[in-house]
């Protein structure tokens, strides 16, 4: 189980030569995940050798600029480029009708199929499932309908003790099957029984990141979060903005420390720093006051988690 | 009387590292002009250090992404860096919804006054005068509806030759008006007349620029070039790939130096290039056969023309 967290852009507002607005590229389960889309994201994904084709999914948080106007031109390169596979799209109300407007005026309507989900619920929901991996959205508290999302592994299969398994000539193949999904051992004449647990080893900790962009201080959010592995909580200003973080609907480094603490996850990421600030280390020293295990966001920095 | 174009992006189709997609900044008789404006335009004015207050008309040749994609960011930062001077874009019908729908979903009105120009005819149209300078569309032929633009200097004032006023005491300054307008001089009591050449020299030239962004070779263009100081037409391929060319209404770089060796231009610049080649010097190589003035397009190339 792994998971695999590139970060392309992660500062706020507008978009500058090293300082690039929202978007991330997550692996998980061999899934790959485009999660917000600033402009210049599509040059981004071109820097760190991100294979366009591997993207069947975006996410996007919000629709404010820095989220999202990079996305038009990222499904028209697709569209250049004669993508084939079904494209995937999750976000707020009004996505579907800003892209199809840009597509229609421009003629070039894409010849894979762009499928949209748009999200209007206040509610965290289910928005995608398969097998391996499921996506949640997290109701955030910004100054238009925002949500961050929840990426999941789901737990996986017991792993056989084929040690254990060698003692009991009596278990054969066919039966690894239902060993594996946590079943006792029952022989065909009824008479043994051998607990799972004898036979198999638990199953790797399934992983979670969870992806919280543009929001105020929102302690409801804390329940969501619980356990999670790895945190990106938006931490646009520092406390001496904490004003300027109420008015707009944006984090202090110390409001994120604050969730990340509370939902006891493993390693927050700050992100969406604001360009007023020069040194992003007072990020840093800020959430360590009340979070020690946190790193700063920056464009092209990987992080991986094992279990 | 000058003009200085700088050039910020020229390539087509995706925006790449290096290679960025039409955007050109015109500096004529102190007016200020964005011409196209492709996805991280924005940055690219920032590394040129051309302020963002400078510009008040924005012109938009064709809604094909790799020429406006850029132009919805760039309004949103004019605002968030609290502009209040009016904007003027001028550009294809569908460009104000465009815009507007996407400012209405992000809640981002703009404080400053945003003024849609758009066009819709196929003919050569005034659509900006002031009391030096006008800018005329060029109708090109594309896939989609396509202007370039065509901005001329207007004729000045002519200089007074003061060594030759001198000779004539009763001309007197309140005269110095009407001679630099071109008018011959008449005595109060009508009895002294001198021509008007006698007094003075002919006003500079008056510089023109014309942009011609996407279009197939169209030789109907040649009459409202002639004479242009300076031409940019793009050259998206080499006569290799003339059937291409003629598929996807895009111009070789024998085309362009064809047009502007029959208009009779003092100045190529080709642009707009697939980024199929790799070695750009083809493109020159090519334009230079038939016409010798011409330079390759570059971001941060500055071409500066006086009179």
């Amino acid at each position: 189980m792994s998971i695999k967290l590139t970060i392309l852009g992660c500062h706020s507002a507008t978009p500058r030569e090293n300082a690039h607005p929202t978007a991330q590229f997550l692996q998980i389960k061999s899934r790959n995940f485009l999660i917000d889309c600033g402009e210049g994201t599509q040059t981004l994904l071109r820097r760190h050798q991100i294979s366009f084709s591997k993207i069947k999914h975006i996410f996007i948080s919000h629709l404010h600029g820095d989220h999202f106007f990079g996305l038009v031109g990222l499904i028209a390169t697709f569209g250049l480029y004669n993508r084939e596979h079904d494209l995937h799209i999750y976000g707020p109300k009004g996505l579907k009708e800003i892209i199809l407007l840009q597509l229609k005026y421009s003629k070039s309507w894409t010849k894979y199929k762009l499928f949209f989900h748009e999200l209007e619920s206040k509610e965290s929901e289910l928005i995608y499932e398969d097998k391996k991996v499921e996506v949640h959205t997290l109701p955030l508290d910004h100054r238009i309908y925002t949500n961050g999302f929840l990426f999941k592994e789901k737990i996986g299969e017991r792993k056989l003790n084929m040690e254990a398994v060698g003692n009991y000539p009596e278990i054969e193949v066919c039966d690894f099957h239902n060993l594996k999904r946590g079943k006792d051992f029952r022989s065909a004449d009824g008479k043994t029984t051998i607990s799972n647990n004898e036979l198999t080893f638990p199953p790797k900790k399934a992983l979670s990141y969870a992806f919280c962009s543009d929001t105020a201080y929102k302690p409801e959010l804390v329940p969501l979060l619980q356990g999670v592995d790895l945190l990106y909580h938006e931490s646009t200003f520092l406390e001496d903005k904490k004003e300027l973080a109420s008015i707009t609907k944006h984090a202090t480094a110390k409001d994120a420390a604050n969730i990340a603490s509370q939902a006891n996850v493993s390693h927050l990421i700050l992100g969406h720093f604001s360009n007023r600030y020069k040194d992003l280390d007072a990020f840093l020293s800020e959430a360590q006051t009340i979070y020690k295990n946190c790193s700063l966001a920056e464009t092209g920095k990987i992080f991986e988690i094992k279990s």
